[in-house]
């Protein structure tokens, strides 16, 4: 695939002129083998991705930015007149926003082994015709980092302004500072954290069991047997849900609030907290690939910067980053809390690197890195109109 | 039933002079109808019990204890030799131990909905002479106060010394103050809370639906098609296993450590933390019965003391109380934080009661309440030798 040019795409503004308007996803197709972590190789596969504002003429301005576990390429915008929602991090990513499509060309990609386009569990297996299911190999954050780069080369990106993401997004973006510290000038981890303790683990493991174990799971191969281990997917999305939201937000939000006014005595929905979970349980499950969120979950797991370096200190394995740092870390997260977050930014400080870390006050847990805040958003605004692109005076 | 005299158990003592020996479960049956708080009446039913130590010529000595969720009448003792673990909780209860069987008279049972011999989903319905199954009311802590009176009639037990129990078993002891202010002088109020918060009822309902929607689970009619939905109740328990341990004895005791020692990158145990949840969710789903899982679960989510009271303050709701409590919380207790005592705490002495609070510096999170640690026996041994049966010079 020759190079994608900046000028090969159109986006048509909506009238709001914070917004990247409408935006139509790329594929990237890559023929050159993969070898992933875990020993498996892939022939080929294939990236989406979607791009907004313009690479400058210095190819200097681009930023990359990283998903977590159910995001994927559609990072702003609208695909069409007809959606209801743009893309998951609109807020931030637009002409004037924090993360400003005016001055960055800025990149979202679905990860490999996603199921938004990207090759994944679902896709066709070309050596079967069938989809690859349980012959899917687990991808690593690593493995994620690899393709990353090769999606840049293919957009003639040498060098980064700035990998961003939240939760495994900022996961990535440290990453990204890791293996290519010539290839990133700064990295925004969010909401993120080193390695996963033993409870993170545990709990993706409730999680990844409802799905093992749902009767329609078939060992992975359920799209043969034409059916979704729905069960097990929306149990483990309305779990995760719950590590999610903090305790606070969930108290102020819902309470002990009842449905129906009385106790009913019986297992329908009493509180509203259950009917909250359960409806989202139950979206997720019509629309998100049950492999796919096996494999994110194992990502997860696996991620560990310091497993390279025979255990040793995160600080060690960061001595060769050169990127600077934006950390940022919210109150009420206790999925990765702030303690986590403090971790990178000793590491990065016993290296004597240039580390900006925040602490925002915010009840709204770990889905904070997700939503408005004015503080927030000020403060990712500001690091990023530091970037030096040579354009400001 | 005639009441049970106290010379009519027969306590072998085992060569440890501490433990209680060998005890022997006795049953209680009610033939008088009791209509439970959800409206539905049970004609009648039994409650499985054990005692230890000897009721006094007074009657003033006896202490109920009270159990969590997955707990049951086997508080202390073995059954026989070949028992490999003594009752729950045997660490508490026995010669010259904290609740000290040579001057109290303890009574632990089964509730009613219990799996372990007290009227439950499991037992035959005499209607039908099936299982009770999915017909088997939902009961609440105000039930099971009023059973606990029941059988404390049956024994000829007027007014208990004390009331104890920790988690579900302490909203027990604090209901016990509640409904039966004359008949007990004091309560033992351990790792417990007020009420649910949120997202204490959400993990509630992820459970609850983990076992609802297993394909086994037939209606909570299984027993007829000679199933058990284990998948459901493995999940559940795991889940519950992760609330019950702190994040930071997660961590001590299990970490990141790799169960072969190099990932393996499948969905087979990688970490030792998955391999103790799996291993505890298995024990479960073996033992443990669905239905009074469920049940448990929502007696929990009702108890409330305010919820009478038209939602009214909790010092409200405690406004009749006369008991002297103790109330007991442990530092890393997730599930029901220190605060969550704090704030019976608060009630009590809004109304001007005795209590005695500590918060017991522990790892073990709310697990804590059932584990040997010197301060917090110490501290329940001083509580109990304080109290007044008219022996004590």
């Amino acid at each position: 695939m020759r190079p994608n040019k900046p000028d090969s795409y159109t986006t048509v503004h909506s009238p709001d002129p914070t917004s990247v308007g409408f935006v139509t996803p790329q594929t990237a197709r890559f023929d050159t083998p993969i070898k992933l972590r875990s020993g498996a190789v892939l022939d080929r596969y294939e990236l989406v991705y979607e791009t907004y504002g313009q690479l400058n003429a210095d190819k200097n301005n681009a930023v990359l930015i990283c998903h977590a576990l159910s995001g994927n390429h559609h990072v702003a915008g609208f695909h069409s007149e007809h959606d209801k929602r743009p893309g998951w991090w609109d807020t931030m990513i637009g002409p004037g926003k924090p993360i400003d499509t005016n001055r960055f060309f800025v990149i979202g990609l679905n990860n490999l082994g996603g199921c938004h386009g990207s090759t994944g569990p679902s896709s066709l297996n070309p050596a079967t015709g069938q989809p690859y299911g349980a012959h899917f190999p687990l991808v690593t954050v690593d493995d994620w980092v690899e393709t990353q780069a090769r999606l840049a080369d293919q957009l003639g990106i040498q060098q980064f302004a700035a990998v961003v993401g939240g939760s495994l997004g900022g996961m990535q973006a440290l990453q990204w500072s890791i293996t290519y510290p010539e290839r990133i000038r700064h990295a925004l981890v969010i909401a993120a954290a080193p390695k996963l303790t033993a409870q993170n683990i545990a709990f993706n493991d409730v999680a990844r069991q409802a799905i093992l174990t749902d009767p329609d799971f078939h060992g992975g191969d359920y799209y043969a047997h034409e059916v979704v281990p729905k069960r097990g997917l929306r149990l483990a999305r309305m779990l995760g849900h719950i590590t999610y939201l903090s305790d606070d937000v969930m108290g102020s939000k819902f309470g002990r609030m009842l449905r129906a006014g009385a106790f009913q005595y019986g297992y329908d929905v009493e509180f509203e907290i259950e009917s909250y979970l359960r409806y989202q349980g139950d979206k997720f499950a019509e629309s998100f690939d049950a492999n796919t969120y096996l494999l994110m979950t194992k990502a997860l797991d696996y991620f560990d910067p310091t497993h390279h370096h025979n255990e040793g200190s995160l600080a060690q394995a960061l001595q060769s980053v050169k990127a600077g740092f934006l950390i940022v870390s919210f109150t009420t997260d206790w999925r990765f809390a702030p303690e986590r977050s403090r971790e990178i930014v000793k590491a990065l400080l016993d290296n004597e690197r240039d580390v900006t870390y925040a602490e925002i006050t915010s009840s709204h847990g770990h889905d904070a890195f997700l939503m408005v805040d004015p503080y927030y958003h000020d403060l990712v605004r500001a690091y990023m109109q530091r970037i030096d692109l040579g354009d400001v005076a």
